[in-house]
């Protein structure tokens, strides 16, 4: 068994941080969207009014294979817990229609999928558009 | 025309803005959803580190209907702006699949459906159960 602990992540992770972004982007077929750098993940993350909050998984892996430890459950138990320390009442996740793997750990674990359940459509303005909009 | 103005919200708006929370629940037929008051609103959005930012349109009616007057696209405007400023790269909207009216302004204006672009889903964990999740 995996030896797994989780932990707030620190500035000194911005680098692995990118990486691992880039590594689901990949697998996810969305390399071309993943326009961040290393320093702006800094910036935003770990200022005076951070845009984002990560947490790292520290995973010592057992023989074998590194999926199927429970680390994407442990890590969702973990943001469910920080999200109530926080005074949030739910918390969301965006995950590709094809990613059945993800989707049936998200719905065993208690979520409900909006999109299918109500119809919510995800709707995105870009930066180039936010610029038409503003008049930059 | 409409006179429109579009500002900052203060907390004297709350009560405002809840009823305008549930006329729109209402219209997308999910007033079972809306669980927060006034009090909470004040505390989430006007405190130390606000968990949300908001706009607010003061509209003076030209004779004759509210809707029609661009005051939708007035404040995408507005939010892209104050998102430019704040160093965002995009914004996202949430509509429902129904809300073709909705969806045909946002896209207008720029925006791109990720859910139909790309298949991006919305799962949300609800209280009960990240308290589950948390073992709370």
């Amino acid at each position: 068994m995996a030896s797994t602990r989780i932990r707030e992540a620190t500035e000194r992770d911005c680098g692995d941080i990118l990486r691992m972004i880039r590594e689901l982007a990949e697998y996810e077929k969305l390399s071309h969207q993943v326009k961040i750098s290393e320093e702006a993940l800094r910036a935003d993350g770990f200022g005076e009014n951070p845009s984002f909050h990560c947490l790292v998984a520290e995973v010592i892996p057992a023989p074998g294979e590194l999926q199927g430890q429970g680390i994407g459950t442990k890590i969702i138990k973990k943001v469910a817990e920080v999200a109530l320390c926080k005074g949030c009442s739910q918390f969301r996740l965006a995950v590709l229609d094809w990613n059945k793997k993800a989707m049936d750990l998200y719905k065993s674990l208690g979520a409900q999928d909006l999109t299918e359940l109500e119809g919510w459509h995800s709707f995105r303005f870009e930066e180039a558009a936010m610029r038409e909009l503003a008049g930059w």
